[in-house]
C-alpha cells in the first residue's frame, strides 16, 4: 500500500499533505479546487498487481488506503468479454466489454465506493454521506451496511420508489430532501461539514477516483497492454475521470507504453461535461459548467458535473474525447448490448455501445484500433426502462399448435 | 475436461452412455427417473482447479463439457465473506456468506446455465427452452443472447411484469401461457421434444445440476477445507442437489476428508421437498410430492418439485436436513441480511440465514461448526419486495436544521 504523497488542486495546482483536506483546495472552492491524489513516483512498486489479491486491493501499491480497512464486500475484478462477431461488423481490430456491473451493488460506483469507506475507516470517521438517486448512493448504502458505518443519503424529492428501496433495505438514513438534486447535494455537504460526516459525493471526494481508476488496471492486466481506445458513459465525471487516471499513473510507472484514447460519452440532452470539453478545446475556460439536463439516461442526466475538471483535462491528455448520443440511439444500445451479447445494461451504462457506433461511423475508429466498452450501471436496477415499448409476449392455449402457430407468426 | 462416464436413473439405478438420453430415464419417466451424470473414478484429477482459469471452468475436470463450447459471460468465481460478528453472537465456530448473486444475471442459476449451453453447443443443439417465471429464465435468455443460439420461455399467463421485461431484453422468445407453471412445464417439456430444442428446466436436464455443484468446489477451494455445514434455499431442488453432489464427489476423489452438513430451507408454505425428506426418513418412499404453494418467496414457491429425489437423497447422504421458516421470517433474514452485512437478497435468497437462526435456537448448530449460508438470488431484480412495509424516509426542507431534526428524531 502507497501513502499518498501529496493532494493537488486541479486548478492552482498548489499541493497539500495527504489528510490535510477532505474535499478541496480552500482557495479555489468547489468544484474548481477538486484535489487529485498524487504518489511518490520514485517509489518502485514491487507487488502491482500482487497475485494473492483478487478484488480491487490488488493494485494496492497506486491505491491511498490498505485492505486491512476495507469492508467485506469485494469491488473490482470484473469480467472482460471479447465481442468477435461486433468487432468483425464494425471493421475494428479487436473489441471487448468490460462489465463492471457485476459488483456487489451492481454499479461501477462500488470501486470509487470501496476505496472511500476504507479511507473513512482509516482516518476514523464515524459516519458516511452523500447526494445520489442512483447508483452512488446504493453503493454506499451497501458498504456501510457491511461496514457497520452509519450512512446518510440525500435523494431529491422526485427520486424513484424502487431506488429508495434498495437504500432503505440497507438501512441507510435516508433525506427525502424538498429541491432539486443540486439543493440535495449542497445539503449533503453542508451537513457533512457540520456533523462531521465523511462526503462521497462523486466529484467532491477526491478518494472516489481511486478507487475508479483500478477499471484501467484491470483492463491493462487482463489484456497485457493497452487498448487503442476506451469508451465510457459520463454523468459527473468522476468514473471518466478515473479510467483516465488509471491509464495516465501505469504510463507514468513505466507499465505501459503509451495510454488509450479515452472517449467519454453523454446524452445529448445532458451533455454539459462535452460542452465544456469542446470549450476547453478552443482555448476557454472550463467552468462555470451548469446546463439543464434531459434524458431517459437518469444515471447521467446531470447537469452540473462535478468532476468536470479532472473529466475535462485528463480525456485531453490521453487524446481522446466526448460524444453525444440520443435517447432513442442510448435505449437502442442497451437493446442491442443484451439482446448480442448477453450484457443487460441500464441506458447509461450501455451508452459506449451507441457512441462507439458513432465514432466508427465518423472514420474516427477503425481497423487498427482495439477498443474497450466499459459498462457501468445495470438495467436489472429499471428492467421495464429498456424495453418499455417493445410489443408485449403473446399469451397462448396450452398447447403444441398454438406453441407452432406463435413460432411462425414471428419467424 | 472430463467426459462422463454414463448417466445414471437415481430411482432404478440404470446407466445410459452419455449423451444417448437427455431427460430421463424411459423406464421411470419424469421425475422418478431423473438422471445423474457419473465421472470415471479411476482418472486422477489433474488439474484441479485449473488456476489459469477463474470462472466455474477452472473445475473443468468435473465437468461434462469443455469451456471450449461455453459462451461468453462468466458464472461462477463468486465471493465468500466472512461475517465474524454474526458468528460470535450466534455462538458458532465461524460464518461466511456465499454471495452467489454477483453472476452475470444476478443469480446461482447462472451456473447451472453455463454448463447446459455449452452442452446444448457440443451437442450441436440449435435452440434452448425453459419453463421458469424467475431466475432460471433471465439466465438462460441471458446467456443464449451472448451466445447466438435462440431461446424459447415459457411463462405463466400471471409472471411479474419487470421479469419478462428482462427475458424480452434478452431477446428471449417468450411465450406467455394461459395456465398455471405446472401448465408451462409441460408445455415447455413437450414443445423441446416436438421442436428439438434442448430443454434446461431445473430437475429435468441434468446438466444444471453439474453447474450448480461448482458453488461446492468454490466453498472447498476457498477454504481450503470443507465446513461443517452449509445451508441453501430449496424450490425445485436442483440447487441444493448440485451442493451435495459437489461436496460428495470432493470426497470420492480424495480431495475432502467428509462431506459437511447440507441443510435446505423452504417456505413454510411451499415445503414439499421438506416434507418428502421427512417422509423418506421415515422409510416412505420420495414420490409423489406435489403440495399447494404459497409464499411470498417467489423464486422457491414451488408445488410440484421437479428435483425432488436428488434433493432428498443427496441431503440425507451429507446427514443434513430441511427446515422450513415462515414468511415474516424469510423478510426479516432479507432485511437484516442486507442492513448487517451489506448483501441485499431477495426473501429466498435470504432464506438460509433464517434458517440458520432456527437452527441454532434448536441446538442444531453451534460452537464447534463453521457454516456457510449460500445467497442465491439478489434482491435487485424486486427492490421493493423486501422493505414493503417499512415507514417511508422523511421528506424534510433543504436546511441544516432539517437535517438535525430528522436525526435526532430518529436517534
Amino acid at each position: 500500500m502507497a501513502e499518498p504523497k501529496a493532494l493537488r488542486c486541479v486548478t492552482c495546482g498548489r499541493e497539500f499533505p495527504p489528510w490535510s483536506v477532505d474535499y478541496f483546495c480552500p482557495r479555489c472552492g468547489f468544484p474548481a479546487g477538486n484535489l487529485e491524489v498524487l504518489y511518490d513516483r520514485d517509489k518502485p512498486l514491487r507487488r502491482f498487481p500482487d497475485p494473492a489479491r483478487f478484488s480491487l486491493w490488488r493494485y494496492g501499491e497506486l491505491l491511498p488506503v490498505g485492505e486491512e480497512h476495507a469492508v467485506r464486500l469485494r469491488a473490482g475484478g470484473t469480467p472482460l468479454y471479447p465481442w468477435a462477431q461486433a468487432a468483425e461488423e464494425l471493421g475494428l481490430g479487436a473489441l471487448w466489454i468490460k462489465d463492471d456491473t457485476l459488483q456487489p451493488t451492481a454499479s461501477c460506483k462500488d470501486r470509487g465506493t470501496a476505496v472511500t469507506v476504507a479511507v473513512a475507516k482509516r482516518l476514523g470517521r464515524k459516519a458516511l454521506a452523500c447526494a445520489s438517486t442512483g447508483n452512488a448512493a446504493s453503493s454506499l448504502a451497501g458498504f456501510c451496511a457491511a461496514g457497520g458505518v452509519p450512512c446518510y443519503i440525500f435523494v431529491p424529492k422526485n427520486a424513484p420508489a424502487p431506488k429508495i428501496a434498495q437504500l432503505v433495505a440497507f438501512g441507510a438514513f435516508v433525506f427525502r430532501v424538498d429541491g432539486n438534486y443540486d439543493q440535495a447535494f449542497a445539503l449533503a455537504l453542508a451537513a457533512s461539514q457540520e456533523f462531521g460526516w465523511y462526503n462521497r459525493s462523486d466529484g467532491l471526494n477526491p478518494m472516489v477516483v481511486e478507487g475508479n481508476k483500478t477499471v484501467a488496471f484491470e483492463i491493462w492486466e487482463e489484456l497485457g497492454d493497452v487498448p487503442e481506445a476506451v469508451v465510457v458513459a459520463v454523468g459527473d465525471g468522476a468514473v471518466i475521470a478515473g479510467v483516465c487516471k488509471g491509464f495516465l499513473e501505469l504510463r507514468e510507472a513505466g507499465l505501459a507504453p503509451r495510454v488509450p484514447k479515452v472517449f467519454g460519452v453523454q446524452a445529448a440532452g445532458a451533455a454539459a461535461v462535452a460542452h465544456a470539453f469542446a470549450r476547453f478545446q478552443r482555448g476557454a475556460p472550463i467552468l462555470p459548467a451548469e446546463e439543464p439536463a434531459e434524458t431517459l439516461a437518469d444515471s447521467i442526466r446531470v447537469g452540473k458535473p462535478a468532476d468536470v475538471v479532472k473529466a475535462v483535462k485528463y480525456v485531453a491528455e490521453t487524446g481522446g474525447g466526448y460524444v453525444t448520443v440520443s435517447d432513442p440511439e442510448l435505449l437502442s444500445a442497451a437493446r442491442e448490448l443484451a439482446r448480442r451479447a448477453g450484457v443487460f445494461a441500464e441506458p447509461s451504462g450501455a451508452a459506449p455501445y451507441a457512441a462507439l457506433l458513432r465514432l466508427v461511423r465518423e472514420g474516427a475508429l477503425g481497423q487498427k484500433d482495439r477498443v474497450v466498452l466499459i459498462i457501468t450501471g445495470s438495467g436489472l436496477k429499471d428492467p421495464q426502462g429498456v424495453t418499455r415499448d417493445l410489443p408485449e409476449p403473446p399469451l397462448i392455449r396450452p398447447d403444441l399448435r398454438a406453441v407452432r402457430e406463435a413460432v411462425e407468426r414471428c419467424a
